[in-house]
This record gives C-alpha cells, structure tokens and sequence, in this order.
C-alpha cells in the first residue's frame, strides 16, 4: 500500500491520524529548524513538515534533498497547522513525517508545474505529460471526462444504445480529405479512417436500432486551421421515425442537461431562428446573442441621398456598439485600420456617435442630415451614447464583415462572458451552397440531408433555393452541433448524388451499400452530432480546444510530445505494397 | 410524430386508448375476412388488426398489399385480443387500424428476419443492417451498450477518469504489425494507428492522473485467426502508486460487478493461481475451472515399469473423464484419433477404464498391474466409472495436447456451462518467453512490464526465469484480461530494451519520449487491458465476438458490407506521396 489517504483527503478530523501520503514534492520551504514540503497529487496538496525537534537530524536532512517534483511516500501523523491555509482544502492540518522514502528521482523540469508557467506553448506540448500535471490541464481532463459520462447518462436513460461503428472503413472522397490506410491483406487496397460515422449510423436505422449514439473519434485531412485537430472527438446521435421536431426536444434536453449538471445553469427553452433570419440579424450561421448589437438593415433610409458608396452598395447595414460615443477621432480611425484588415476585408466604415444629448455626428454629415441619422439609429436600435458603424457592399461579403466587427466589438466590450450560456436553435438551412470558384453546387450539410418536403422539384431551376431538414446547435457564437432529417429512399438519394455532380456509376461505387439499404425498408430517420472538443471547452468556458484534449496535434499535424508522424522501414512499406514518391 | 407508442409498449391497461405506431411489417396473416399483421420495431411486436367488419375496403385492401419489412405507420385504437399470445409483452391486446400509410417500401430481403434465420454467415454479413434487424444481433448490441456502461459507472465512481489518447500514433515495429496512415502534410512520414494507448496511459501516471481508464479501439495488422478482429475494444486501465495487490483487487471488483448487475450473479472471492501452477494443473495459461478434470503427472508412478514411451517421456500426465468409462472401443479408437490429428498433434494416447467394480481395464494392461492403475487413478482423481486419459512425451507440448483434450471432453460432455462463470486471476507470468525459430527471448506481457523484485539479477544468466508482475483475469477459459505492474525508471527500462535486443540508438527512437518521461518524477504504476469484444461475449453467454460486434471484418479483414478497403484514386495516392509497389 503507497498511501492510506490521497493528498486531497485529511481534514481536522483526522488529526492524530497515522497516515501514510504517496505524490510529488510540489514545493519546499527551508526556515533552518524545519522543513516544509507540500506534497501533490491529483487529488490536492498535503503539507508535511519535518523539524529539528521532532524529527531525526537523518529524516530531516533527507527532507532538505528533496527536490521539485521528486516522488515521494511519507508515513507520519496528521497535527493542527500552526498557521491555517484557506485557500486550500487540506489548509487546517500538516502531517508531521516519520518516515520518508523517495519513490523515484526527478530533474529539474522545462517549466514550472503551476497554474501559471512559465512554459511556453511549445515546451508544454513536447512534455505534455508534465503540462498535465498541471491544475489547468489536469482540471480540463477531469471536466471533459464528468461532460462525456452525462452524455452518456442522459442519452442512455433516453433509450439510445452506444453502438461502435468500424474505424477502418472505405474512403469517399467527396467532401473533406480522408486519411488512408494501405492494406497488407488486400494488396493495392486501402481503408479510410470515418470522417464521422454517418452512413454507418443510417445502416443501423435501417437495421432498426431506432436511437443511436456514440462518443467517436473522427479523421480530417485537413489543413489544420487554428483550433482544428486531425483527429476530433463526435457525439454522433441518430434516431428512427422522427421529424425535425422531436430532434430538437431531445438534444435541446441533452444541452440543457450539460448545462445544469456541469454548471448549474437553468437556461430556458432555446430560441429557434432560420438561416436567412440569422444571416440577416448577425451577419453568420453560429451567432452569439449573449449580447445584442443586432444588424439594421439601412438600404431604404440610405440610399436617397448623393453618397455614391451607399447607392452602388447591395447592402447597406449598421450595428449600434453600447456606450461607443464617446471614441476619439484616434479610436474610430483604429476601428475603420481594423475592419480594412485582409482578414475581415471591408472598404472602409461609415459612423454616427449618438450623443448623449440626442444629436448625431458621423462621418457622412455632408450627405445625410440629423433626420436621416435619426431613422439609422432607429434600425440598428441606437441608443443616446451608442457608436453606430455602418458597413455597405456585397451583401454576403457586408454581412460576413459587419459580423466580424459585432464580434470584435463585444469582445473589446467584455460582452462574450464564459460563465453566460445562450444556446439557439439555427434551423432551414440551405440544401446547396454554390462553390465560388467551381461554380457548382455541393451539400452544405452533407449528401444525405434531406431537402424539404415539395422543394425538391426546386432543385433543377433554383438549387441554391432550396432549403433543407438541416439544423445547428449554437452555443455562445460557436456551432456545437449540427444535423438534418436524412433522405431514406433510393430515388431522392439518387436525384441528390446527379445533383452534386456523381455519375450514377460513382454513386453505386461510394455509396451503393446504402442506396441498396434503403430499398429493404429505410425508416424515415435523422440526427445530429456534436464536436465534444468544442462543447466541453466553451462548457468549461474557454474557446481553444487544445487544453482540453490530453494529447493534441500542433497545427503541422504533428505530435511533438513522441515525434509522430515518423519515418518508418522499407520492410513496412514492401509489405504494405506500397513505396515513397516524394 | 411517428408514433406515441412503441411496438413493445401497450398493455391491457391501454385498451381503448388511441394510439399511432411505427415500424417494420414481420409478418402478415390473411384469414379473408381479417388480417393481422405484426408491427416491430426495435422494442417489441405489437399484433394489427384489420377485418371486413370494422375497417374499410380500402384499408383492408391496402393491408392486404403490405410485404414483409415494409415500413408502415398506424394509428388505431388499442382493443382486448380474442386468443391471448402469452409469448409476446404484449401478447393481451392488438391495435384495430383505422389509418395506415406506406413510409417505405422493402424489397424481398435476402434472408428471413426471425430469430432462427436462413441466412449464411456471408449473406448476413453483406446486408448486416437486415441481420440487426434480428432478435439476436440486436440484444447483443444492446447488452455490449449495457455492459459498456456498467464499466464506466463502476470505474467512474472509483474516481477513474476516462481520457481520450490519440489514434493518430507512432510505429513501434517491434510486438505485432502496425496499421499505418501515410502523413500528407509530413512528406514521406506515417503515422500508425495505436495497438494499445500503453505508452499513452503511462505518460498519464507520470503525468499525476493517478487512474485512467478508457473503452477505446485498438489496432493489429494481423494474419486473422478466425475469432480475431484487425480492429478491437479494449477496456483499458491504468493506476499510480499501487501494487499488484490493488490492482487485482479494483478489478475483481469490476468483473463482480458486471457479474451481477449484468448476470445476476454473485461470485465468491475470485481464485489466483500462478502461471507455473495453471500449465502444470491445466496445461493452460487461460483455465476453464468451471469444471475439474485436473492434471495428474504419473512420471513416478508409470515410469517404473518396461513401458518405452513413457520411460523416454519427459512427462507423463492424464486427465479423469467423468463417467466416461463405458465407452466402447470404437469411441475410444475415435478419441484416439481425435488427439492425434495436426491441430492436437498427440502420438497416442493411453486410456485407463476404472470400472463400477473397482477394477482397472487399460490400453497398456501388458505393462501395468492392478495396484500400479490404482496410483494412476489416485494421482488424477479418477472415480468408478472414469476414463483416464494418458498422454506423454515433451513436457510443453504434452500439457497442450491434453488441454486440448481436457476441452473437448468437457465440451463433449456439457460442463462448459454458459450460464455459469468461473473467474480466476493467473499470476506471476515469466517475464520473457523463448521465441523458438528464432532462439530470442521476448516479451510475454509487453516491454514495459516490471519484473519481480529482486529478480532483474537472473535476466542475464536464467532469462526464462525471471517472473513479472503480471497477471491475467480469466473467465470461463478465455483471458478476459491481462495487465502488470510496470517498470517506472529509466534504468531498468534500459535493462529491459537490451534484453530484448533493442540497441540504445533503437530503444531512445522508439521509446525515448516514455524514457525522458521517467526522469521527470514517474510514480509507481501499473494496469490492466480487458478485451471488450470477448468480455461482452463470455457475459453474454457465447464465446465468438462477431456477433456482439455490429459491423465485424471477415478472415481478409474486409468488410464485404461496404466493400471495404478498396482501390483508391492516383490522385489520392500522389498526395500523399505514396505510389503502389505490387
């Protein structure tokens, strides 16, 4: 036995306790005449205390080559604390040691194991597993374990059955890239890791499994973006003869569920809002409504007058940023550098302060007059001592760009609070969405999403028209969860896959296996997934994904902790058939 | 909405009561005037009632058309059933229609769905979503749900903490072959897909998560053995500062809980016998002990006499079949042949008939007396009415073929009981096993396992002596479970690399992320794997994993559902700077 108590454990009761303590000098305090070492494990900090009074000079000379981060077993009786901690649980005793045995030797490591280190980004991930020694890291694990465990829970008393669905699967290239895995038994073949398990999770509707779930890896070759990892963590939930309706109830229970057993919060039942509605209002498909700033369309209190920009524009539309009067000539100019960024893309930015004694001054003064300042106020809900910043152009382009700076706004304004949580429901979205640059239509879910019912005749003279059972789960500006009511008959999938450019033949060749199931009697089935990375870092009240995955990939993919990807023998490669072509 | 009830939900307390159901149509009877037809849906059967009395033309007519597997939704009235099924839940009442729509039409499916199907092995395999439609392969999966969940409730509660470790990993070519994942990004790199998180969950330990647990898919580019998957469950476990002890001892109580909230079974302390003890009584490391039939070595009491074959044997031992002396010469001549083909491998085989008067009858009566039989029988147990089974010659080989037999016998006569369990830990492993082509020693458990203290000294002089702290968790004859303690000090671990020829350049290659992790303060730890595929089997009372699987790979590791791995696109190949070497 290396400990009868963790170092979390002994309280005021246990004073006069034998105990024996088993973790990691945290720290140590030398005053001469005693010896103090915090003790860490998982579970908290122990003081243990070792004097020239009550220990033996060997014992107490041990104690002073006890360096960070050495392991350590102490056996000894927990005492009162001469002077109480409370900051920690454990801050009323001490254990006065009897006996000290270093369990294994430590070297002075990279960066210092605090909630605040010195480490970089860099050295925390190439010694991740001293990074988790850390309470954050540490914290964030635990936390993600307890959100996995009440899905489970939730999902499970709600009937759905967590069946694992294969890893080494086939590989569709539409849509994302797959990572592939050469076959040594299948000479010349390949698998493909799931992109997510979607068409295996249809297959077990049509095998009548009626409520699905699984907490399952998912495999992007992707060029990693910032916060994106190649490999990401699914709740993937599917469910039979439901409509869009009874998804929505279930997995607004699920949110609602997280958000009370995890952060004690009653939210109450989700706003719903379509697409279009969400486009218009905020400019994105994931807004976040913690705070307001709605857009105001401005086109018809606008462009009547002589300013050539606004008249040219398609779109012409403002947001009113709370108390943001009072920028100086300096601030507003910052704020006009910063929207002309490559990365938000606007031309320039037209403004009205709203002064607090009901008068307006902008920065188009010579075209619009105080009447037509006060009807902007109007649409964008202006208040006396509100900024209004209007932004005109393309309209997705406008929409996308005044979205940005809504955004920046409310983060400058400290409006994006972690502990406030506003879910909405983001539902009728399109079924197609044009790509630019190929002008051709793909799924803006994926190829199995169901269009609306009577919309489908939509699909040769108005693709992008056409609005499908498609839904978003959004969560403080951030997409948790995504779904869609799934085509379940052959012929509408058929239609779909012509529609996204397959030939008949490469739909039979990709997705036969489910084409075929669908004629052997398909439920009318639909579901929703949710990236768990996501959901447990904003439940935890941060954004980054990253210190909530215990060992993440940097953005090159790579694992700097063991160096992988790596190079591997030609032996591998000869019996996997395959060689380098670099 | 689909349904307000499930097909497995009405009672007689409905009666009268308005209800619309979804589901598969399983059968239909047409009596003329009134048809019935089954409604199922994942939750049971529930009998529709149509006849010319009380529904229209129509509807009867349309009933009428409705084929096995077609999906259909009803609404009508839950009504009393004239001739009562007691066999069904719902077996009191039937639903008369008044409404019925077609969702999907089926087509004929290629095997019946009944639980005793017509359907081969192949067929069910291809349409596997049809085949889950079936009682069996349905309840299997849900009780591997159950069981998956019983697992984490039990270790959740333990204050184990499920992490998630990386699937994207690094070859460590040494142990089984590794699946491996080209890197687009990383130019002629792989990753490999992992065959366990070990190195994974012991960075864990040094990194102070003090218990890890996690269900997680592992990985084994094997040649496939027919009850072996390429891809597989494992529950897998991890704990710091423990010893042997505490591990045998959080893990019975696992296997005891599922035991009895799975099974309803209550089993006693379970039994530990060592590995040495386990080959000598059973010629296994994985015992069956629902059943005697232990091993008696007779090398002193039938080495005695002018008998060559057992005077040269390095061993002689025998089993006691129970009341198996009455069979006649021809079953025996049968047996005899039944251990001498290859798969057993046996010369021969000795036979003892200890007859209901006391007396001896044997196949080597020229050799041995009465009074020398008796010993035989004393040495292996045997009863009046036994059959003595004697086989002889290397000691290793020996012990196989009569496990082998020990196996058959107790299959032939019904005492592998599947509803009874008898767990058992084997205990102190040797370290390293002989490989015997190529006159190396490996790993038995995996490089990372501690040997027994005190014993590092003999690797260099008795390397096939030295013990480890490892264990396996058998159940009924399978391993269920295996784990050690494991080396934490990057000393030994060295010792341990050069033992199984690995050079310092190799190990630090490999391996060196774990050894630096030893430097920075590793505590004392050690785990378990539990294979969860053969865990959910043995509890459900079956010993083949397919068909607790739901999408399980063939013997080439195909998936003949989706046609997986297939041949994939140049494109494909060329960026990943791979190109194929047939």
């Amino acid at each position: 036995m290396y400990r009868s108590h963790t170092c979390g454990e002994l309280r005021a009761s246990h004073i006069g306790t034998e105990v024996s303590l088993s973790g990691w000098a945290a720290k140590s305090r030398d005053k001469g005449f005693v010896v103090w070492i915090d003790l860490r494990d998982r579970y908290g900090l122990t003081q243990l205390v070792f004097d020239e009074e009550r220990s033996t000079p060997e014992l107490l000379a041990l104690a002073r080559t006890i360096s960070r981060e050495t392991v350590i077993q102490v056996k000894g009786s927990v005492i009162e604390r001469a002077s109480k901690n409370d900051n920690i649980a454990t801050g009323t005793i001490e254990v006065l040691v009897s006996e000290l045995t270093v369990l294994n030797n430590a070297k002075l490591p990279p960066f210092t194991i605090e909630d605040e280190t010195d480490g970089g980004e860099d050295i925390r991930m190439k010694y991740r597993y001293l990074d988790i020694r850390r309470n954050p890291i540490k914290n964030n694990l635990i936390f993600r374990h307890k959100v996995a465990m009440e899905v489970r829970k939730y999902l499970s008393d709600q009937n759905f059955i967590e069946v694992e669905t294969p890893y080494l699967i086939k590989s569709t290239p539409e849509g994302a890239r797959d990572f592939l895995v050469p076959s040594r038994m299948n000479e010349g073949q390949f698998y493909a890791l799931p992109q997510s398990p979607q068409t295996f999770k249809q297959l077990l509707m049509v095998g009548g499994m009626d409520k699905y779930f699984q907490i399952v890896k998912c495999f992007r070759d992707e060029d990693l973006r910032a916060d994106r990892q190649p490999e990401f963590t699914q709740i993937d939930c599917e469910m039979a003869f439901v409509e869009q309706e009874d998804i929505l109830n279930i997995f607004e229970g699920l949110t609602r569920h997280l958000l009370k057993e995890i952060n004690g919060v009653d939210v109450a039942e989700f706003p719903r809002i379509t697409y279009d509605e969400a486009m218009a209002k905020y400019g994105n498909d994931k807004p976040d409504i913690r705070f307001g700033m709605e857009f105001g369309e401005l086109n018809t209190v606008a462009q009547h007058k002589d300013f050539g920009v606004f008249n040219s524009a398609e779109l012409v539309v403002g947001i009113a940023v709370p108390g943001a009067a009072n920028y100086t000539r300096k601030e507003i100019d910052k704020l006009i550098d910063w929207v002309k960024r490559p990365q938000v893309g606007a031309k320039g930015m037209v403004y009205v302060k709203c002064n607090k004694d009901g008068t307006y001054k902008s920065s188009v003064d010579k075209f619009y007059d105080q009447e037509d300042l006060a009807k902007w106020a109007t649409a964008t809900g202006a208040q006396k001592g509100d900024l209004i910043c209007v932004l005109s152009g393309e309209t997705n382009k406008t929409r996308a760009q005044l979205s940005a700076l809504r955004m920046e706004m409310a983060e400058r304004l400290g409006l994006r609070k972690a502990d406030e949580f506003a879910p909405l429901w983001v539902i009728d979205f399109p079924l197609l969405e044009l790509d630019e640059e190929t002008n051709t239509y793909h799924a803006m879910h994926h190829p199995f999403t169901s269009p609306k019912p009577g919309q489908i005749e939509l699909l040769d003279e108005q693709p992008g028209a056409v609005k499908a059972n498609a839904y978003d789960l959004v969560l403080n500006g951030n997409e948790i969860g995504g779904g869609s009511i799934r085509i379940h008959d052959k012929e509408t999938q058929a239609i779909m896959f012509k529609h996204l450019g397959f030939t008949p033949e490469e739909a039979k060749e990709q997705f036969g296996f489910l084409m075929d199931a669908f004629q052997y009697g398909a439920p009318p089935h639909g579901g929703i997934a949710f990236g768990l990375d996501r959901l447990v870092a904003i439940l935890g009240g941060k954004e980054t994904i990253r210190d909530f995955i215990a060992f993440p990939k940097n953005n090159s993919g790579r694992d700097v902790m063991i160096d992988a990807p790596a190079t591997i023998d030609n032996e591998q490669l000869s019996e996997l058939n395959i060689k380098l072509d670099l």
